[in-house]
Protein backbone atom coordinates (compact mmCIF):
# COMPACT_ATOMS: atom_id res chain seq x y z
CA UNK A 1 0.00 0.00 0.00
CA UNK A 2 1.01 3.51 -0.63
CA UNK A 3 1.81 5.68 2.03
CA UNK A 4 -0.05 9.80 2.82
CA UNK A 5 2.18 11.99 1.81
CA UNK A 6 2.34 15.92 2.05
CA UNK A 7 4.41 18.28 -0.39
CA UNK A 8 3.90 21.57 0.38
CA UNK A 9 5.24 24.98 -0.04
CA UNK A 10 5.44 27.61 3.03
CA UNK A 11 7.12 30.62 3.13
CA UNK A 12 10.12 30.79 6.02
CA UNK A 13 7.39 31.92 8.43
CA UNK A 14 5.32 29.12 8.28
CA UNK A 15 2.62 30.31 5.83
CA UNK A 16 1.16 28.49 3.19
CA UNK A 17 -0.82 31.30 1.56
CA UNK A 18 -0.64 35.35 2.16
CA UNK A 19 -3.22 37.31 4.07
CA UNK A 20 -6.35 38.22 2.29
CA UNK A 21 -7.12 35.55 -0.23
CA UNK A 22 -9.84 35.99 -2.62
CA UNK A 23 -11.44 33.46 -5.64
CA UNK A 24 -9.49 36.20 -7.53
CA UNK A 25 -6.16 35.34 -5.83
CA UNK A 26 -6.66 32.53 -3.78
CA UNK A 27 -2.53 32.45 -2.66
CA UNK A 28 -3.44 35.57 -0.84
CA UNK A 29 -1.17 38.67 -1.10
CA UNK A 30 2.20 37.60 -1.85
CA UNK A 31 1.64 34.02 -1.70
CA UNK A 32 2.61 33.38 -5.34
CA UNK A 33 6.45 33.94 -4.40
CA UNK A 34 6.15 30.07 -2.41
CA UNK A 35 5.30 28.97 -5.53
CA UNK A 36 8.12 31.12 -8.26
CA UNK A 37 10.65 27.88 -7.94
CA UNK A 38 7.95 24.88 -9.05
CA UNK A 39 6.42 27.25 -11.57
CA UNK A 40 9.69 27.68 -13.07
CA UNK A 41 10.46 23.84 -13.57
CA UNK A 42 10.18 22.36 -17.02
CA UNK A 43 8.77 18.97 -14.94
CA UNK A 44 6.02 21.09 -13.47
CA UNK A 45 4.96 23.21 -16.67
CA UNK A 46 5.14 20.05 -18.98
CA UNK A 47 1.97 18.70 -16.34
CA UNK A 48 0.40 21.85 -16.51
CA UNK A 49 0.35 22.10 -20.15
CA UNK A 50 3.36 24.73 -20.48
CA UNK A 51 5.83 25.45 -22.54
CA UNK A 52 9.69 25.70 -21.43
CA UNK A 53 10.84 25.85 -17.91
CA UNK A 54 14.58 24.81 -16.55
CA UNK A 55 15.97 21.68 -14.55
CA UNK A 56 17.03 22.39 -11.13
CA UNK A 57 17.58 20.29 -7.86
CA UNK A 58 14.12 20.86 -7.45
CA UNK A 59 13.43 18.93 -11.09
CA UNK A 60 14.05 15.28 -9.86
CA UNK A 61 12.02 15.53 -6.35
CA UNK A 62 9.09 16.97 -8.36
CA UNK A 63 9.27 14.27 -10.88
CA UNK A 64 9.42 11.67 -8.32
CA UNK A 65 6.40 13.47 -6.76
CA UNK A 66 4.54 12.88 -9.62
CA UNK A 67 5.60 9.75 -10.45
CA UNK A 68 4.65 8.22 -7.44
CA UNK A 69 1.10 10.10 -6.73
CA UNK A 70 -1.91 8.02 -7.14
CA UNK A 71 -4.63 10.50 -6.01
CA UNK A 72 -5.43 13.47 -4.03
CA UNK A 73 -7.09 14.19 -0.88
CA UNK A 74 -8.14 18.41 -1.17
CA UNK A 75 -10.27 20.05 1.30
CA UNK A 76 -13.06 22.12 0.48
CA UNK A 77 -11.74 25.67 -0.02
CA UNK A 78 -8.73 24.63 -1.97
CA UNK A 79 -11.19 23.31 -4.67
CA UNK A 80 -13.17 26.13 -4.30
CA UNK A 81 -10.79 28.95 -4.25
CA UNK A 82 -11.67 30.30 -0.78
CA UNK A 83 -15.16 30.53 1.17
CA UNK A 84 -17.91 32.23 -0.72
CA UNK A 85 -21.35 31.55 -2.01
CA UNK A 86 -19.66 29.09 -4.92
CA UNK A 87 -18.87 26.91 -2.28
CA UNK A 88 -23.02 25.83 -2.63
CA UNK A 89 -23.46 26.53 -6.54
CA UNK A 90 -23.22 23.33 -8.32
CA UNK A 91 -22.54 24.61 -11.49
CA UNK A 92 -19.35 25.82 -9.88
CA UNK A 93 -16.27 23.87 -11.27
CA UNK A 94 -13.88 24.58 -9.02
CA UNK A 95 -10.72 27.04 -9.29
CA UNK A 96 -9.23 24.62 -11.15
CA UNK A 97 -10.66 25.04 -14.67
CA UNK A 98 -10.52 22.20 -17.79
CA UNK A 99 -7.61 21.43 -17.31
CA UNK A 100 -6.96 19.67 -14.07
CA UNK A 101 -3.46 19.76 -13.37
CA UNK A 102 -3.20 16.37 -11.25
CA UNK A 103 -1.86 13.13 -12.32
CA UNK A 104 -4.67 11.00 -10.33
CA UNK A 105 -8.53 11.31 -8.94
CA UNK A 106 -9.12 14.12 -6.53
CA UNK A 107 -11.23 13.59 -3.32
CA UNK A 108 -12.81 16.70 -2.31
CA UNK A 109 -13.38 16.29 1.45
CA UNK A 110 -16.51 18.85 1.76
CA UNK A 111 -19.92 19.20 3.78
CA UNK A 112 -21.72 20.40 0.43
CA UNK A 113 -22.70 17.24 -1.76
CA UNK A 114 -22.16 17.97 -5.47
CA UNK A 115 -21.55 15.56 -8.60
CA UNK A 116 -17.76 14.79 -9.69
CA UNK A 117 -16.58 16.46 -11.90
CA UNK A 118 -14.87 15.13 -14.72
CA UNK A 119 -12.61 16.73 -17.45
CA UNK A 120 -10.40 15.59 -20.45
CA UNK A 121 -10.30 12.01 -18.58
CA UNK A 122 -9.66 13.50 -15.38
CA UNK A 123 -12.20 13.61 -12.00
CA UNK A 124 -12.84 14.93 -8.58
CA UNK A 125 -15.30 13.78 -6.40
CA UNK A 126 -16.96 15.31 -3.56
CA UNK A 127 -16.78 13.31 -0.34
CA UNK A 128 -19.51 14.37 2.38
CA UNK A 129 -18.74 10.97 4.55
CA UNK A 130 -16.06 12.93 6.67
CA UNK A 131 -11.96 12.49 6.64
CA UNK A 132 -11.94 8.71 7.09
CA UNK A 133 -14.34 7.67 4.02
CA UNK A 134 -12.75 10.10 2.23
CA UNK A 135 -8.79 9.28 2.98
CA UNK A 136 -10.19 5.15 2.00
CA UNK A 137 -11.45 6.19 -0.96
CA UNK A 138 -8.45 7.76 -2.04
CA UNK A 139 -6.42 4.75 -0.57
CA UNK A 140 -8.17 2.61 -2.87
CA UNK A 141 -8.08 4.49 -6.06
CA UNK A 142 -3.99 5.26 -5.62
CA UNK A 143 -3.90 1.70 -5.22
CA UNK A 144 -0.04 0.84 -4.57
CA UNK A 145 1.60 4.21 -5.28
CA UNK A 146 0.90 7.33 -2.41
CA UNK A 147 -1.85 9.56 -1.27
CA UNK A 148 -1.02 13.23 -1.94
CA UNK A 149 -2.98 15.37 0.77
CA UNK A 150 -2.75 18.84 -1.57
CA UNK A 151 -3.95 21.05 0.89
CA UNK A 152 -5.33 22.71 2.20
CA UNK A 153 -3.54 23.36 5.68
CA UNK A 154 -6.95 22.59 7.40
CA UNK A 155 -6.76 19.08 6.18
CA UNK A 156 -3.20 18.60 6.08
CA UNK A 157 -3.86 19.25 9.68
CA UNK A 158 -6.85 17.21 10.45
CA UNK A 159 -4.91 14.37 8.17
CA UNK A 160 -1.81 15.04 10.84
CA UNK A 161 -3.87 14.71 13.86
CA UNK A 162 -5.64 11.47 12.69
CA UNK A 163 -2.03 9.86 12.72
CA UNK A 164 -3.04 9.02 9.12
CA UNK A 165 0.39 10.94 7.83
CA UNK A 166 3.48 9.09 6.72
CA UNK A 167 5.54 11.87 4.87
CA UNK A 168 5.46 15.55 5.09
CA UNK A 169 7.88 17.75 2.61
CA UNK A 170 8.11 21.57 3.43
CA UNK A 171 9.48 23.16 0.43
CA UNK A 172 10.51 26.15 2.23
CA UNK A 173 10.65 29.75 0.52
CA UNK A 174 12.97 32.24 0.91
CA UNK A 175 10.06 35.06 2.11
CA UNK A 176 8.69 36.03 5.21
CA UNK A 177 4.73 36.33 4.60
CA UNK A 178 3.76 38.33 7.78
CA UNK A 179 0.25 36.77 7.42
CA UNK A 180 -2.36 34.33 5.78
CA UNK A 181 -2.70 30.71 6.48
CA UNK A 182 -0.82 28.64 8.60
CA UNK A 183 0.59 25.26 7.48
CA UNK A 184 0.59 24.63 11.33
CA UNK A 185 -2.10 26.31 13.81
CA UNK A 186 -2.04 24.23 17.33
CA UNK A 187 -2.05 20.39 17.01
CA UNK A 188 -0.46 17.35 19.39
CA UNK A 189 3.20 17.50 19.92
CA UNK A 190 5.17 14.58 17.49
CA UNK A 191 8.37 13.84 16.61
CA UNK A 192 9.62 13.79 13.14
CA UNK A 193 12.62 12.22 11.56
CA UNK A 194 14.56 14.48 8.61
CA UNK A 195 14.66 11.98 5.83
CA UNK A 196 15.87 14.61 3.31
CA UNK A 197 17.71 17.87 2.74
CA UNK A 198 17.95 19.19 -0.81
CA UNK A 199 19.04 22.80 -1.54
CA UNK A 200 18.10 24.40 -4.79
CA UNK A 201 17.55 27.62 -6.47
CA UNK A 202 14.67 29.79 -4.65
CA UNK A 203 13.74 27.29 -2.35
CA UNK A 204 15.10 24.48 0.34
CA UNK A 205 13.03 20.90 0.56
CA UNK A 206 13.11 19.44 4.01
CA UNK A 207 11.45 16.12 4.11
CA UNK A 208 10.18 13.92 7.50
CA UNK A 209 9.06 11.06 8.30
CA UNK A 210 6.02 11.33 10.75
CA UNK A 211 6.59 8.91 13.98
CA UNK A 212 3.16 7.57 14.33
CA UNK B 1 30.92 47.66 11.77
CA UNK B 2 29.37 44.35 12.90
CA UNK B 3 26.10 42.78 12.16
CA UNK B 4 23.05 42.20 13.63
CA UNK B 5 22.05 38.35 13.84
CA UNK B 6 19.81 36.09 15.23
CA UNK B 7 20.68 32.20 15.37
CA UNK B 8 17.66 30.47 17.45
CA UNK B 9 16.59 26.88 17.56
CA UNK B 10 12.59 26.51 16.50
CA UNK B 11 10.51 23.28 15.88
CA UNK B 12 9.26 22.51 12.22
CA UNK B 13 6.17 24.30 13.24
CA UNK B 14 7.65 27.25 14.01
CA UNK B 15 8.29 27.48 18.35
CA UNK B 16 11.23 28.57 20.13
CA UNK B 17 9.04 27.08 23.63
CA UNK B 18 6.65 25.51 23.74
CA UNK B 19 2.66 25.74 25.93
CA UNK B 20 2.99 26.89 29.40
CA UNK B 21 6.18 28.46 29.92
CA UNK B 22 7.01 28.58 33.31
CA UNK B 23 10.65 29.99 35.78
CA UNK B 24 10.78 26.39 36.59
CA UNK B 25 10.36 25.71 32.81
CA UNK B 26 10.95 28.70 30.95
CA UNK B 27 11.19 26.60 27.39
CA UNK B 28 7.32 25.58 28.46
CA UNK B 29 6.44 21.55 27.29
CA UNK B 30 8.26 20.29 25.22
CA UNK B 31 10.61 22.88 24.63
CA UNK B 32 13.67 21.09 25.82
CA UNK B 33 13.94 19.42 22.15
CA UNK B 34 14.85 21.81 20.35
CA UNK B 35 18.05 22.22 21.98
CA UNK B 36 18.75 18.68 22.54
CA UNK B 37 20.92 18.97 19.31
CA UNK B 38 23.41 21.64 21.11
CA UNK B 39 23.48 20.72 24.24
CA UNK B 40 25.24 17.82 23.14
CA UNK B 41 28.07 19.43 21.60
CA UNK B 42 31.40 20.06 23.03
CA UNK B 43 31.75 23.26 21.11
CA UNK B 44 28.77 24.56 23.52
CA UNK B 45 29.28 22.93 26.40
CA UNK B 46 33.18 24.23 26.81
CA UNK B 47 31.30 27.58 26.62
CA UNK B 48 28.44 26.27 29.38
CA UNK B 49 31.49 24.73 32.19
CA UNK B 50 30.14 21.34 31.30
CA UNK B 51 32.61 18.53 30.07
CA UNK B 52 32.17 16.05 27.63
CA UNK B 53 30.39 16.47 24.33
CA UNK B 54 30.16 15.39 20.54
CA UNK B 55 31.53 17.12 17.42
CA UNK B 56 29.20 17.33 14.39
CA UNK B 57 28.12 19.09 11.22
CA UNK B 58 26.84 21.93 13.91
CA UNK B 59 29.78 22.33 16.01
CA UNK B 60 31.56 24.92 13.41
CA UNK B 61 28.63 26.89 13.03
CA UNK B 62 28.04 27.11 16.85
CA UNK B 63 32.03 28.12 16.95
CA UNK B 64 31.70 30.60 14.51
CA UNK B 65 28.69 31.91 16.03
CA UNK B 66 30.41 32.19 19.52
CA UNK B 67 33.90 33.93 17.64
CA UNK B 68 31.93 36.22 15.90
CA UNK B 69 29.66 37.46 18.83
CA UNK B 70 30.47 40.75 20.47
CA UNK B 71 27.39 41.41 22.42
CA UNK B 72 24.09 40.54 22.93
CA UNK B 73 20.52 41.97 22.45
CA UNK B 74 17.74 40.15 25.12
CA UNK B 75 14.54 40.84 25.89
CA UNK B 76 12.95 40.80 29.10
CA UNK B 77 11.12 37.40 28.93
CA UNK B 78 14.38 35.94 28.24
CA UNK B 79 16.46 37.39 31.00
CA UNK B 80 14.12 36.83 33.87
CA UNK B 81 12.45 33.44 32.58
CA UNK B 82 8.59 33.82 32.03
CA UNK B 83 6.19 36.74 33.44
CA UNK B 84 5.81 36.82 36.95
CA UNK B 85 6.31 39.06 39.97
CA UNK B 86 10.36 38.55 40.10
CA UNK B 87 10.38 40.87 37.61
CA UNK B 88 10.04 44.05 40.07
CA UNK B 89 12.03 42.47 41.95
CA UNK B 90 15.52 43.78 42.34
CA UNK B 91 17.20 41.24 43.96
CA UNK B 92 16.32 38.81 41.20
CA UNK B 93 19.22 37.83 39.60
CA UNK B 94 17.47 36.29 36.09
CA UNK B 95 17.34 32.76 35.16
CA UNK B 96 20.68 32.71 34.50
CA UNK B 97 22.54 32.10 37.80
CA UNK B 98 26.01 32.93 38.42
CA UNK B 99 27.66 31.38 35.18
CA UNK B 100 26.31 33.76 32.78
CA UNK B 101 26.74 31.75 29.23
CA UNK B 102 27.60 34.56 27.43
CA UNK B 103 30.65 35.59 25.07
CA UNK B 104 30.33 39.04 25.46
CA UNK B 105 28.17 41.72 27.74
CA UNK B 106 24.23 41.08 27.47
CA UNK B 107 21.74 44.39 27.21
CA UNK B 108 18.31 43.60 28.30
CA UNK B 109 15.54 45.59 26.55
CA UNK B 110 13.22 46.19 29.75
CA UNK B 111 10.62 48.14 31.27
CA UNK B 112 11.99 47.68 34.53
CA UNK B 113 15.10 49.52 35.54
CA UNK B 114 17.64 48.18 37.25
CA UNK B 115 21.18 47.99 38.34
CA UNK B 116 23.76 46.29 36.37
CA UNK B 117 24.67 42.83 36.82
CA UNK B 118 27.55 41.35 37.31
CA UNK B 119 29.01 37.75 38.01
CA UNK B 120 32.46 36.56 37.53
CA UNK B 121 33.25 39.21 34.75
CA UNK B 122 30.59 39.10 33.09
CA UNK B 123 27.77 41.70 32.78
CA UNK B 124 23.80 42.01 32.02
CA UNK B 125 22.48 45.80 31.45
CA UNK B 126 19.20 47.09 31.91
CA UNK B 127 18.23 49.34 29.21
CA UNK B 128 15.00 51.13 29.09
CA UNK B 129 15.52 53.88 26.84
CA UNK B 130 13.52 51.42 24.30
CA UNK B 131 14.90 49.63 21.26
CA UNK B 132 17.24 51.66 19.34
CA UNK B 133 19.02 52.29 22.49
CA UNK B 134 19.52 49.18 23.30
CA UNK B 135 20.62 48.00 19.98
CA UNK B 136 22.89 51.33 19.79
CA UNK B 137 24.31 50.07 23.26
CA UNK B 138 25.20 46.46 22.54
CA UNK B 139 27.06 47.44 19.11
CA UNK B 140 28.95 50.01 20.45
CA UNK B 141 29.85 47.31 22.85
CA UNK B 142 30.28 44.46 20.10
CA UNK B 143 32.60 46.49 18.08
CA UNK B 144 33.77 44.75 15.04
CA UNK B 145 31.76 42.10 16.05
CA UNK B 146 28.37 40.62 15.97
CA UNK B 147 25.53 41.64 17.58
CA UNK B 148 23.60 38.35 18.97
CA UNK B 149 20.29 39.04 19.13
CA UNK B 150 19.26 36.31 21.49
CA UNK B 151 15.46 36.21 21.91
CA UNK B 152 12.52 36.03 22.98
CA UNK B 153 10.28 36.01 20.07
CA UNK B 154 9.20 39.39 20.36
CA UNK B 155 12.52 41.01 20.53
CA UNK B 156 13.61 39.18 17.45
CA UNK B 157 10.49 40.50 15.55
CA UNK B 158 10.85 44.57 16.84
CA UNK B 159 14.44 44.05 15.71
CA UNK B 160 12.84 42.97 12.03
CA UNK B 161 10.35 45.52 12.01
CA UNK B 162 12.59 48.09 12.64
CA UNK B 163 14.78 46.53 9.76
CA UNK B 164 17.97 46.51 12.06
CA UNK B 165 18.59 42.49 11.28
CA UNK B 166 21.46 41.11 8.90
CA UNK B 167 21.01 37.83 9.02
CA UNK B 168 18.54 35.24 10.59
CA UNK B 169 19.85 31.40 11.48
CA UNK B 170 17.02 29.19 11.96
CA UNK B 171 18.01 25.82 13.72
CA UNK B 172 15.30 23.44 12.75
CA UNK B 173 14.87 20.59 15.11
CA UNK B 174 12.69 17.50 14.12
CA UNK B 175 10.10 18.04 16.56
CA UNK B 176 6.32 19.67 16.43
CA UNK B 177 5.58 21.23 19.44
CA UNK B 178 1.71 21.91 18.69
CA UNK B 179 1.88 25.35 20.49
CA UNK B 180 4.04 27.80 22.39
CA UNK B 181 5.44 30.64 21.96
CA UNK B 182 5.71 31.46 17.71
CA UNK B 183 9.27 32.83 16.17
CA UNK B 184 7.57 34.74 13.65
CA UNK B 185 3.54 36.12 14.84
CA UNK B 186 3.03 38.48 12.18
CA UNK B 187 4.90 41.43 10.42
CA UNK B 188 5.62 42.77 7.25
CA UNK B 189 6.39 40.80 4.51
CA UNK B 190 10.07 40.77 3.18
CA UNK B 191 12.10 38.97 1.17
CA UNK B 192 15.28 36.63 2.58
CA UNK B 193 18.29 35.73 0.93
CA UNK B 194 19.51 31.87 1.69
CA UNK B 195 22.87 31.99 2.64
CA UNK B 196 23.62 28.24 3.59
CA UNK B 197 22.15 25.51 4.44
CA UNK B 198 23.68 22.47 6.91
CA UNK B 199 22.43 19.40 8.03
CA UNK B 200 23.28 17.73 10.89
CA UNK B 201 22.25 15.15 13.65
CA UNK B 202 19.24 16.85 15.21
CA UNK B 203 19.21 19.65 13.76
CA UNK B 204 18.47 21.44 10.16
CA UNK B 205 20.52 24.92 10.08
CA UNK B 206 19.02 27.68 7.23
CA UNK B 207 21.01 30.81 7.21
CA UNK B 208 19.13 33.55 5.60
CA UNK B 209 20.32 37.19 4.39
CA UNK B 210 17.44 40.00 5.51
CA UNK B 211 17.04 42.08 2.53
CA UNK B 212 17.34 45.83 3.36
Amino acid sequence: MGKVMVDISISLDGFVAGPNPSLENPLGEGGEQLHEWVVALEAWRKVHGLEGGETTASSELVEESLASTGAYLMGRKMFSGGEGPWEDDPNFGGWWGEDLPFVGPVFVLTHHPREPLASKGKTMTFVTGGLDTALAQAREAAGEKNVAVAGGADVIQQVLAADELDELQVNVAPVLLGGGTRLFDGGAQQAVELVRVVDAPGVTHLKYRVAR
